[in-house]
């Protein structure tokens, strides 16, 4: 890998990081370069529109990450109703072992907090939410389930699970993420009885 | 009321507005005081320790209006899956009404924002989120659901509604508060049978 392109990954990686733990308002872009330990030209050489551009990039590099991880999951079981029960438990476990307060990359709670600030981030976040649905409801449509019904419930179950990650992370208890599984798998193995 | 009282009011209401719209980092001190049209030196006056003291009257003060927004849609309703479907519904409209940016009491996403900066400000938020839960469990007990199924109950309602508010505020769109509503109404009618 060229050194131009470890000081662009270095940038993002760093920046996620600290959007993802301290905020996107709480972030600076001389933190993202001392903290990446690049030159301060390789930021806006990468992202001459700044903060909001690296930001839309951090979006879409963890939005990757959790797809991947979503269809890794899916792959490993053999109902939608169990990989759910397994990413949300994994989920609740890296939260805790991160203390409740470190880098998350699945907290698109950022999603609300810039969406009242830019109009392109919250687009992005939008497209997060979408892509989870639609990964989701592919794989109850391969289990059965019809394809409103699949919507419905994919639209429930990524509800849920950014619910119940917020009231964890507040609380420091895995216990709403926990109880999110548990619930979660059985009204996904009931979607294709209830439609 | 006096004019010393009305300056802590318009600085509380002030405030309350700007930190659940733009959110708590975006949101300074000197923002404040102009938009509350109140001298400089009664914000310092009524909130000696500034930002972090204010933030927490405004989080006591939403929560005070929404629980008693929930004890009166409870007293409304003969059983708390209507009530429920109620306030989500109103909540929904409400969001929508205000154009999924503007002004929020509900909007609690504040918690998360808020949790890995001040420790004072998460627990005031995991204590708006345990009240929520326990006036809702209170009620599915009146309705005579077992102790252990409505606090697990009242945790996934209140997740449910967290995450499906923050997907409608993303989107720009009120139908998840509206799936989540009617899908909550049927869950908690369900809760006396599967116990």
């Amino acid at each position: 890998m060229s050194e131009k392109s470890n000081a662009r990954e270095s940038i993002v990686s760093t920046a996620a990081r600290l959007f993802f733990s301290q905020g996107y308002h709480a972030t600076g872009l001389n933190q993202i370069i001392k903290e990446s330990s690049t030159p301060k030209g390789s930021l806006y050489h990468y992202f001459p529109q700044g903060k909001e551009e690296l930001a839309h990039e951090c979006i879409q590099k963890a939005n990757e990450q959790i797809l991947q991880t979503f269809e890794k999951t899916f792959a490993a079981h053999d109902n939608t109703g169990d990989a759910i029960q397994r990413f949300i438990h994994d989920l609740a476990h890296e939260t805790e072992a991160a203390g409740f307060t470190g880098f998350l990359p699945f907290s698109f709670w950022a999603a609300v907090e810039t969406s009242c600030i830019s109009q392109q981030l919250r687009i992005a976040c939008q497209g997060v939410f979408a892509d989870w649905q639609n990964v989701i409801k592919k794989h109850l449509i391969l289990d059965g389930v019809g394809e409103e019904k699949a919507r419905e419930t994919a639209l429930l179950i990524i509800s849920l699970m950014e619910g119940a990650l917020i009231i964890s992370l507040t609380n420091q208890d895995k216990q709403p993420l926990l109880t999110a599984a548990e619930y979660l798998s059985v009204v996904t193995k009931n979607a294709k009885q209830i439609q």
